[in-house]
């Protein structure tokens, strides 16, 4: 069976497998932290080294020293142009114009693929996730920021410039939070990984009842959006209580979508969903609140099934259907 | 040449017309009142004497007794269900479960097609008025209500059950204004007729200086939408303030609508856009401040080119592609 590797680039982290075409598992799984401040000829080299260890450990396992490598499938920040595979800017890593896919070609003498990462994490969690046979997919990654990605019929919708699925900077309150892109009331502002982490100190610096501060040894610094998901799956008050105004902020921007287009399934993935049912029933119970009656009753929303590994399968996925026309 | 009768039926009025399949013209236009207090017998009665109207006032225009007509395209408020023609719902006719593609091919033995009104003026203005030639369009529609369409690729975008492209209900400040639906802050509760003509008489009765009392008569009743945007044509201050106004909070959803699909062209239709670029520069200026950039520049915004006529091209070009699988 031919074999694609996938690469999945973010602003902190590089994850990479390799995918049998069947995409009925992951060898050689990598992860290593995104050297982003050391310039994209350092960033390529990473990619490299981990598309070689990944195929290392796929021999490993495989027990053999052949394999059938068909190429290398890449998720990227964007905005970016799938057709001529150059990241056009990506304000996390710095880059402008970087001709991202045809660099990893030349390094690794493998035909590669480019498309945006969050489009890519919802066309692996259509291939093999949470929406597999769902022919209209809406796909919400809540981390360093809040992306999103469409897919209808089995193919993903990139729009009219390869920028559709940009949910993140979704105004849902007007005269809102300050968002870092300058405006007010974007969803990311509230729903982000950071804004999350920023509500939850705020509170605790306003003088709430928790025992958030314990988690962190007292270093504010330290309080993440994952020690908020802990405390609250533990029982804290002011956790939960983040948790909660989180779901229904992200309650109203999945309202918007679910008007607007009318999914099958909306999954969310990211470290949020940790909060299980304390995230996601407050959250459908804003959708039922706000979106329209036939929308919602059309609509399941889930959590993601491939935790980490969904932009590496989406990548794969993409390489497959630009490749051989089909996933 | 074939000929095709659109029907657009609306909560206040009805308009029919008679087109021929190359949608060169509108042939014996039919503009009345929706007699919806009498119910929906009375409602498809008169839709079928306005098709007997037109197709009469047709066959004068062409000096002819025989005519080829090959069916009837409907428009009609939703939620409904395209495949079996029944529409399921209508607040403003208060109609459940109502088969209305059904009763009009009985009365006139025609066959006939139905879809959503806001879906039918958006592919009337891909067809035949703003967005023709364009893959990637998106309509508002402004009136009573505010209402949308997807047209994708030459096709109406339908979602996973008929409704989408539901705009209007899009929550644009959580904390806002209470829409007729319930909810606070949705496009519609600011920006359809009803919402600005309330506005504008808010600020009349606060004491802005306006002429606007002028218009009505000191009868603030018939302070209609329409009237504002007279007013603000004539240079009226308040009037202009609400005009721009309402280029904000369109802006505001337009944005919304232009991160998540960046479209190639938006259509905003209805009497709104009698304001020209009174509405259209302040709403550019919105959508520019507040969406991504890529989508921003890729995206045009316009009025309709079809003003009352949209809706009815709409139903005809949805009449030729389920007929005959092409418009």
């Amino acid at each position: 069976m031919r074999l694609i590797v996938g690469v999945d680039l973010g602003g902190t982290s590089i994850v990479v497998g390799t995918i049998p075409e069947d995409g009925s598992t992951v060898y050689g799984p990598q992860m290593r932290p995104t050297p982003s401040a050391q310039g994209p000829d350092a960033v390529v080299d990473r990619i490299v080294h981990l598309i070689h260890r990944s195929l290392d450990a796929t021999r490993t396992q495989l027990r053999t020293d052949t394999l059938d490598v068909a190429g290398v499938g890449i998720g990227s920040p964007g905005p970016l142009d799938t057709e001529t595979g150059v990241v056009i800017l990506t304000p996390n890593l710095g880059w402008r114009n970087f001709p991202l896919r045809d660099r990893v070609t030349a390094a690794v003498g493998l035909p590669a693929t480019l498309d945006n990462d969050a489009n890519c994490a919802t066309f692996g969690e259509w291939w093999r996730g949470a929406a597999r046979g769902a022919n209209h997919v809406v796909g919400i990654t809540i981390g360093t920021g809040v992306g999103g990605g469409l897919v209808r019929d089995g193919a993903i919708y990139h729009g009219a410039s390869d920028v559709a699925g940009e949910i993140g900077h979704m105004t849902v309150d007007m005269t809102g939070r300050q968002c870092k892109c300058g405006n007010y009331g974007c969803l990311e502002a509230y729903a982000s990984g950071p804004a999350i982490a920023a509500r939850a100190a705020e509170e605790l610096l306003a003088g709430a009842r928790t025992s958030l501060g314990e988690y962190v040894a007292g270093d504010l610094s330290k309080l993440t959006a994952q020690v908020v998901y802990e405390a609250a799956s533990d029982g804290d008050e002011l956790a939960l209580d983040v948790v909660k105004d989180t779901a229904k902020f992200l309650g109203v921007g999945i309202a918007n979508v679910v008007n607007l287009l009318n999914p099958e399934i909306v999954v969310v993935a990211g470290g949020v969903t940790l909060a299980g049912d304390r995230l996601f029933q407050p959250l459908r119970a804003e959708v039922k609140r706000r979106a329209f009656r036939p929308a919602v009753d059309a609509c399941r929303i889930v959590p993601g099934e491939l935790p980490g590994m969904a932009g590496v399968y989406g990548a794969v996925a993409v390489f497959k259907q630009v490749t051989w026309g089909h996933v």
